[in-house]
């Protein structure tokens, strides 16, 4: 609990803008997920920015969350003194910073793939926050799921913990992915002229990386069910949607119930009576899920539809809900619903 | 064969627009599949418009395929006068448009619900034209697919001839499409500030009117499979991306060939090597297909990619390849491939 | 000032949400503006929707800032609950709603074009906030600017102050905005595949209704300047960008500073070193500006370039801007910089 | 006139696929207006690709036109065997390897920047087709107009020839241009994710290159009228609006005639009834005007509207049409109108 103040009550809103604040880094903060970072930061009402690294463009200034933000150079960025560091560094460079970042004494957040499931880092908690509150609000490390399994996985937690798969069945897996989860390096496939009025597949044949990390997550959950996975690019800015297709052990009559309760007391899990849209969840740290029985086929199957901001609860705002349960902040703090 | 004509080479070119051209009419010509319909036939080389009819729009003009065309109403169109009409009017108004057509004399080519597998309707030819070319020849009316059965049956069909999928399993079907499929009557949800940006499921739980016609036709074909269908609407304007998942029999060292040999002789069936994207096959009147097995699963599973843009091989293109067809012409006259 | 209170720190944050809110109604609730009116009250600190109606979609429940909002008819609303009352009705049927609103007690912001310059209700104040919060802070009735004229106003007013447009001069605005501009009401041609891909000039020849505004608002600052006005349907979903080009009565080595000083302490008045970029402003409350001299032309000739988000500080931000000063909160409450 | 040839009738519609072609060679055809030009010649009824260069694409393939190109290294093309060479390299490369197609023996079009009006190229005809045919015609090098001052110049060109601008008065153009006339080259600031849903002004304050350009135009149609221009980046592929506004030196009744008049016999310049959208002129060799006074103005001012696509009529189109009278082909042949 926090100590007892008298104040104004003009002066209260504003309160949390000026004492008190917990000093955050962030680490590769000038992709999209980083840069949402420091945007999410800079209006947290416990956090503060203690620095930005980008080394490309260190010196550069921007204005993220309200505040401007001049990023430094990762070797100049003053570790130890911040309370949590994130790491949004590009996959495969983000490991060894992350130890730089322990052994300096902050704890550590990593965006990256590196240490997720399947990567041989079992010992460190993975954080889809809803489901590992205890690992995470202990841990001086968290690895930070990638979009795409946050949206799937999140869905399909409540019908593993249901057992309502049928056993040794596959469950396939179709996304769609607005292009910042492709990052913001220039690249022709994603310029603007390319991408705009296009739809197409990518990692196709189950070739894409997030498929471990679901697979050993589903496996920890004793899941026995095959997986398939196939993402697309949208000409969208953000946002994610998985369709995803379970075949039942039995007919269900009200599978929707299953959601409802699991999700009845999470303020960033909805569930709804319609099919979501990437429009109801961009912008905001939630997962939306629906769920419908296919109608007129020989097997029980259900679709599962589950949409998500990718940069937000598919990155930066899920590294924040962590960061909040480590600090011991109320988990809603600064995250748009 | 033609006649033996002796002509200036110059004039090679400008010929076929100005002789012998065919009178077409078009019923229902304001949406956007009459619109690209009125602008294949303004561009055919062996073609002419005779009318096209929308009564809520006649006495306007809009400029189609190089040429002004002014919308009259259906009772007054000449139907008798054309040699070929189409219907693209709305479900539940082309039927009988169409037999009044046949009873003046016309052939009729319905791009309608009305007269497709699964509707009663058994002894009107189908028109895949690529797999019923006998069959529309002769015809007196043909149906004229959907959009999304176009580009699933295309995609399935050499599977389903070779026999490779497993008996008694399900094909997974995940498609995606422009919002010209859901034509251009005005609806707040189908408004510009309310589809940018946005991606979402509709039809879900089996339940949208294309998923009979593609059940009516698999079973015409004598496959023993299942079939889901989960539909998506992208923030483009046309193009539909068909991805479905398949069970095969037995594991196949090089699947792709049996598309390839399939396709060989097709011009407008195309096998690529990568998975194809909706901008390649947009403003063509093709077909795009790509597949690919599914690594590490229990079961051998096959990804199928399946492109095509939705009012040309989706609708109007398909339905000038049917007239080509049944007008003895080229099949190829008069359509961007 | 508000009274002194003893409270642990932890809760500061949620306080805001719980006490002391002012009751706030919206009228005509449905259209783009209204739904952004409602989102900003809902996470106000210091205000609560007490109603929101609209006649169309009564009993219809969105969510809007984090929280469920059911509309309900205007004649059912109680108006004389609410502190302010703000109306986002359409033209011609907002006034009448204005009466009756101050007849029942309440103060009232009105977004439609009802009582603007021009429009014969001088005494009204006309509430571009930074040029009028004296005004607007002792008013009943505050008329809230129009979209386009907010962007070029603020964008010009600097100048006009500054007295350096050179007299009896013609000021040319051509102005850009995003489709939420034109409202939420279905009609063809603001469907996604008509207006995708599309650009295109709109009320032209000086006969946009927001003309008449621009050259009244002018004349009350004593410009002698004409004014022309050519505005733009964008293909994206908000934001206005306005490109201004005024005669200068002499070269000026230094414009930028003119704006610089007049924006010092403004903290939604933004000037920027590089032309302003719609994403720049959109989500915002802010007008961002830049000008530069045209380069080698015979007269000294400058042009603005002022960016704003249509829906914000075109619209509804500024209506709540207003409502904070009216109703003696720190102006920045509830406004996203 | 052609050859007195006996064919049959059938064979007719292909004969100009497949003689009497004249080879055609591309240098710098992996841009846009490249790929654009291929596309256009592979579809010619009297043109044939020779060759195709792309140094950093060498050895790559892409079906451009209905035909597979395979690019190929530029001092590996046979510039000598082509009877037309089109170069769309960069600017500040092109003009080199212009030199070097003349030395070889082939007439050139310019696409570059690189002998325009204003770079000291004055002996070079300015391809602007509608104004220049008969120098065109004859020239063995053609200098192809740049996208916007084709939009501009065709748009001004009726008011000039009329001698309605007021003497000494300024031209003021904002335009707005689609991304495909900012290259493919990857540039940050041209991913989808930063483009979509942005528009901004850039080479402001009279800096853009094309403004010499026509500048230089102008001054040779004897205009004596100074010259702003804003250029704009739309979030769109392609197109070009400007919006273009005169002063006239008296009040007109019917303006519009002097450009109907102009444009009568013009197969690509088209005046039409309202204000001209990209869509309809995307993808199309056209330029689309449109001009309406400005109401209630101290001094009689016009608005002059003009769309083309940046591609087609402001690059790779007009580049064909130049061919096509060089080469005393119908203009038409070959353009999509």
């Amino acid at each position: 609990m926090g100590r007892q103040i008298l104040v104004d009550s003009h002066a209260l809103y504003y309160y949390a803008f000026t004492v008190n604040k917990l000093p955050i880094g962030v680490l590769g903060a000038s992709g999209y997920a980083g840069r949402e970072l420091c945007a999410l930061v800079n209006r947290h009402p416990s956090m503060r920015l203690a620095f930005a690294t980008a080394n490309e463009q260190q010196g550069t200034t921007t204005r993220l969350g309200g505040r401007d933000v001049t990023f430094v150079a990762a070797d100049q960025a003053p570790l130890g003194e911040a309370a949590v560091v994130f790491s949004a560094l590009p996959h495969g460079h983000s490991r060894a910073w992350v130890e730089t970042a322990r052994t300096a004494g902050a704890r550590v957040i990593d965006l990256s793939h590196d240490l997720r499931p399947g990567n041989g880092c079992e010992g460190i908690p993975y954080g889809l926050t809803e489901l590992a509150r205890d690992r995470v609000r202990s841990a001086d490390t968290v690895s930070n799921p990638g979009c795409y399994p946050t949206s799937v996985l999140l869905g399909l937690a409540p019908a593993v913990a249901a057992g309502i798969i049928a056993k040794g069945s596959t469950i396939h897996v179709t996304s769609a992915s607005g292009v910042t989860g492709a990052g913001n390096s220039p690249k022709r496939e994603l310029l603007f002229a390319e991408v705009a009025e296009d739809f197409r597949a990518y990692g196709i044949g189950n070739t894409h990386r997030h498929l471990a990390e679901m697979r050993a997550t589903l496996a920890t959950w004793g899941a026995d069910a095959d997986l398939t996975f196939t993402p697309h690019l949208l000409p969208i800015a953000r946002g994610i949607l998985s369709t995803m297709i379970v075949e039942l052990s039995e007919p269900l009559a009200n599978p929707s119930s299953i959601w409802r309760d699991a999700y009845a007391n999470e303020p960033f899990l909805e569930y709804t009576d319609a099919p979501p849209a990437l429009r109801d969840v961009v912008h905001r740290n939630v997962a939306r899920v629906h769920v419908v029985p296919m109608a007129g086929t020989r097997k029980p199957t259900l679709l599962i539809l589950s949409a998500i901001d990718n940069l937000l609860k598919g990155a930066a705002g899920q590294a924040i809900q962590n960061a909040n349960v480590m600090l011991g902040l109320d988990e809603r703090d600064g995250l748009p619903s």
